[in-house]
């Protein structure tokens, strides 16, 4: 059944639950009449399919069409990678910035697909056909994804769009979506890092801030600049404190769902845990570093990674440690508990829950030590390679469903491509790192017989030592051989790493299965059970956890309580100077210097052009590169990050607080006109 | 014994106890050795001479010398009351701002005394030898007053100097502190409020801040300019991140000798019942105010007050419920207890506190309600005064060592004095308040017996209203009358506020005599003894709780971590621009809105001026007005504020984020000179 795009059904149902603004909302169910009662604004048909066709999925990120040229944008964040990508010893685009002064100079980035949503179908009803009755939980599910399968399949090919299964509800409902791909997308304009990361890792999920988080691509088709049914129009007016804006973009994931069980695990020991864990790591990359400029240069990336997780991390504590949401959300559980109670399939859920983080938390030091699902091994990448090859010689012996799933057909072709692929390999920090893992490994206790046997007597540091600089498979050659060599390669094989791998293999999948079988299948299942009776009660009222489709959030441009006073719901070009000026070009590695176009324009920029703005929309990672837009459907901003209040977004959301933070359109278009000579990008954009 | 002042004797004891840049240093006692190790630095005896001499007591805050032709520095919120009782119907100072354009027009503010302290005498062994062996703890306290108000008199006839006892350490020590009085002080310049308060309460008790918070005042004598002996000289360098800083002033009052039962009754009792009483007042003052624009106005400053005071409650609860903080409280104390095991006179100090504790716990919803000692008795200015006239007739007839402490001799002109002053008297409102007042004290169950009395049986708006509308005490001469009346006056009267304070007096008094005897005297009696142990087992290597007396304390300007991010440690004017840009000058009824002379004269404003910068110095209220130097002994900044984590520092001191707020030196000059037209001041400052 082919469902009619956004049947703009009446939300009748109350949704006591929600408050503010809260909600990622599928396209097929806005809540039309909530919107309406507090903005006394109801969109068109013609208004939200011109927004949805407007808008691209990047990987990993968002991003919408600007011009009726093909003219793309997103975050440089989200485009960060395809500028990394065009660079070369020549041209440092990342730090210099890219703008093509002609169509001719536009680079094609290898490899780079954006998808636009043309359609979207609930198949909900037949996939619920395809389970017999009396079916396991587990053959049920299994016979689900062969469905979903199939018609996913019919669909592409019937209408040779990109079709992709999502599951919504937690398996409340199922849908297939159909994208049109574009598959020549160019860079135009990038510019420098340092403008787009301006306040770096300090400001990083803060506000107020000062980024120009922008990046232009262009969609070819054919060789010409392509020409979109649908494009965003850019603001002649700009948005102001207070005005309504809305986002579409792509959630990636949430646990809104999670029970408050799980939510005490993560705050109050999972996720501390981990921190601690992440704290030693970088501190051991931080040893690293003192040692040499180039030791220094090799770790920056990681240890900004896990800064950046560390902070994460931290901020959905914080969150799991708020009393009064924590109370909210035992109150909503209760709530659901008693409509749920009558159903025996539900009711024991949360106590099974429970049961499965009591075992998860006895496994949970051995499972941070060692996750061969994961690249590295014991914070050993030459490890973790080593194990993929010789799980790979066994694997593929047998028929696909019955491997690893990281080794079944569908998923073989993208974990041979890592295993090749060529990265700069650095044998002393790969010593470190791997000293590193075995010795938060061998700080269990007892301490695992595998772990005992890689010492074999030897402190961790000997241990590491001799593997690393016996093992030869640093060089893809050397795993390309191996891999294509089979399992008599692997038997024949006398490298010290692959000779580790076979002691590990047999530990770790046992104890692989004991996780999937006594924690992660008990979380899924009655994850499911909790989700689908909340489904029953409140049905679409609720919108689904966030899963990497397209979604709708909107709410006001707002200040908010923060640091003892109100925060500004702008910043300006001039808050941007002021910072530089006030932190000087040298504190922290420069985080708030500027590049020098932005010192020598200085005197061409207005200062009182808004910068960014925060707003009451409920956004999360993947909707970086979101476009922002008013009533009018104009485009008024661009989604970059969120404030640090909104980290506990990935549990709930706390409409008090909670910001997105968007780059102003307005920014763009002064600094493309004043600092960057691209008035004929600006004019190209104006030009609706 | 007359002591040189600042004796530089070396402080060779550990100070175990002191984190970071901790301390408010009395003049007599720097930490020079640990100045020395910490910043290399060590302050001449000519250099700490030159410092004090310059520096200034205002009422209720401080100041300095910056001319040699007298010019004085302090905060615009300092000066405020002067530059409002200068203002008249044509004049609005505060609003509109003052500048001098020359000498002539300098404007004497009647009756403001400033001080300078020219010397300080250790009586410590005189005073102690006053008290005859075997006396009881009360009868030695009363005469080491008796002996150190002789030796106050003795000191101020033989210097003609103004003497004032000063006890330190909570009687560790006893001084005379000699000043210099200067009676002829007038109003140089101030700035317009709004820059003054940019950000009014919003940003009060917080960074980053935009507030030119300075006035200028000139000392004369004999009707010509005072020359100072020594005044600080102007920075011409300026100051940068990391650079040490110096501040005098008068920090007002500290409670960090308060035991951890002490700080705990405060953080989980007290101060949120204070707290939420508070917000209950703010809620009335709110509902009368909704209803007119005259109302409004009346209220707006009481509004305000309490604003102000739930914000820095607020933040001695957070400080307070600090666990770490607290932590460290504890295991002092149990170092300290340990010490004084074997003094009998101390050992149950602890204990005796916390059971005058349990007392005050009982009592203080009846001690929230009505406070006779400050103006209002259940909120009722009137019944206050009636009350004051009430007793003021029978306390008068008894010696003076008999009254209750606010009549005897040397406090009876001031009480005088407050009771006829003349106050705009609004009966609406003040019929509002007794309401709200009333309705709070029957709300204590039991009900007292004088508020059923007071209430009669009719409801708190009705006996408020009755008795508002029937008194005549709104007229400060018909309250001269009565006091002048003396006794027969207070019997005959029919007042209505006259008979009720009759009611309320004596059951007052024995509610008063309770608490002074079961509560505050145990506290003061047993606090002055744990201080007194401290002092034993640490001596001066600490410093005294604040005594509003000259202090200093050091560290330097730096950034902290908050809200997500490091807080960059200056502000500019740029940012100035960039906070009233980004508000708008309607929002928060214009709190970030711009004088009309910031706006015309943006050109000429550099940007990158700094404005107001953040220091690791341990200030609090009456700090206010401090100069804040360099190692050079020149002019830096002025302080006028500390962040919200200062405000635990009530309490105790956390170097990490507690900071004080100080206008950049530059930012004062840049103003005089481009906004102002007042370059005759610049150069006058420049002039060293």
């Amino acid at each position: 059944m082919r469902l009619p795009l956004l049947a703009l059904a009446a939300i009748l149902a109350a949704t006591p639950a929600l408050r503010a603004d809260e909600g990622m909302w599928t396209f097929d169910n806005l809540p039309v009449q909530k919107l309406k009662a507090d903005y006394g604004f109801t969109p068109s048909q013609a208004w939200l399919d011109h927004v949805r066709l407007s808008c691209l999925r990047f990987p990993g990120g968002s991003g919408s069409f600007i011009s009726a040229d093909g003219l793309v944008l997103t975050n440089h964040h989200v485009g960060r990678g395809s500028v990394q990508q065009l660079s070369d010893k020549d041209h440092d685009y990342i730090k210099d910035g890219f703008l093509a002064a002609t169509r001719g100079e536009e680079k094609k980035v290898p490899g780079l697909e954006l998808f636009t949503l043309m359609a979207m179908e609930n198949v909900t009803d037949r996939v619920a056909k395809a389970v017999k009755p009396g079916l396991a939980d587990q053959e049920a599910q299994k016979a689900r994804k062969i469905e979903l399968g199939r018609i996913q399949k019919e669909i592409q090919d019937r209408t040779g769009l990109t079709a992709e299964a999502v599951t919504l509800y937690q398996g409340g409902e199922y849908w297939i979506y159909e994208y049109k791909k574009h598959t020549d997308v160019r860079l135009v304009m990038a510019p420098e890092q340092q403008i787009a990361f301006f306040g770096g890792d300090s400001d990083n999920f803060t506000f107020p801030r000062h980024n120009l988080d922008f990046t232009l691509f262009r969609v070819y088709e054919d060789g010409q600049p392509y020409h979109p049914k649908d494009h965003l129009n850019w603001t002649r007016s700009g948005v102001k404190n207070g005005d309504l804006t809305f986002v579409m973009g792509h959630p990636g994931a949430t646990e809104r769902l999670a029970t408050s069980a799980q939510m005490a695990f993560a705050g109050d020991f999972a996720l501390p845990t981990r921190v601690r864990l992440l704290e030693r790591q970088r501190k051991a990359l931080q040893d690293y570093a003192k040692l040499s400029g180039e030791n220094a240069r090799q770790v920056a990336t990681q240890i900004f990674g896990l800064e950046n997780s560390i902070k994460a991390m931290t901020g959905y504590i914080s969150g799991l440690r708020d009393k009064a949401a924590q109370d909210r959300i035992r109150k909503a559980e209760k709530e659901l508990q008693a409509k749920a109670a009558a159903d025996p399939k539900v009711a024991g859920s949360w106590k099974a829950i429970e049961k499965a983080l009591a075992v998860q938390k006895g496994l949970f030091a051995q499972s941070l030590a060692v996750n061969a699902r994961s690249g590295a091994v014991y914070e050993s990448s030459l490890l973790g390679q080593a194990l993929t090859l010789v799980r790979l010689a066994s694997e593929t012996a047998l028929p696909s469903e019955k491997r690893l799933e990281e080794f079944r057909d569908a998923n073989l072709e993208t974990l041979k491509k890592r295993l090749l692929v060529k990265r700069p390999f650095y044998p002393t920090l790969e010593t470190a790192m791997f000293t590193f893992g075995l010795t938060e490994a061998a700080g269990n206790a007892p301490v695992p017989p595998e772990v005992k046997a890689i010492l074999a007597g030897r402190t961790p540091a000997a241990a590491a030592q001799a593997a690393v600089s016996g093992s030869a498979l640093g060089d893809p050659a050397v795993r390309q051989a191996l891999m294509e060599g089979g399992l008599k390669a692997i038997q024949e094989s006398k490298d010290p790493m692959i000779l580790l791998a076979k002691q590990v293999d047999a530990p770790n999948r046992a104890f692989r299965k004991r996780m999937d079988e006594q924690v992660n299948s008990v979380l899924a299942e009655h994850g499911g059970r909790i989700a689908k009776a909340r489904f029953a009660a409140y049905g679409k009222s609720l919108y689904p956890d966030a899963t990497f489709t397209l979604r709708m959030t909107y709410g006001p441009v707002a200040s908010y309580a923060a640091n003892g006073t109100h925060i500004q719901p702008f910043t300006t070009f001039g808050g941007m100077y002021d910072r530089a000026a006030a932190w000087g070009p040298e504190a922290e590695h420069g985080a708030w210097s500027l590049p020098k176009r932005w010192l020598d324009r200085r005197a061409q920029v207005n200062p009182d052009t808004p910068f960014v703005f925060a707003h009451a929309v409920d956004i999360i990672g993947g909707n970086s590169g979101s476009p922002v837009i008013d009533k009018q459907g104009d485009l008024i901003g661009l989604i970059f990050d969120g404030n640090i209040e909104s980290l506990p977004g990935h549990f709930y959301y706390d409409g008090k607080v909670n910001r997105g933070i968007a780059v102003d359109a307005r920014a763009i278009l002064e600094a493309l006109d004043k600092v960057y000579d691209a008035g004929f990008l600006a004019r190209e954009i104006r030009a609706n």
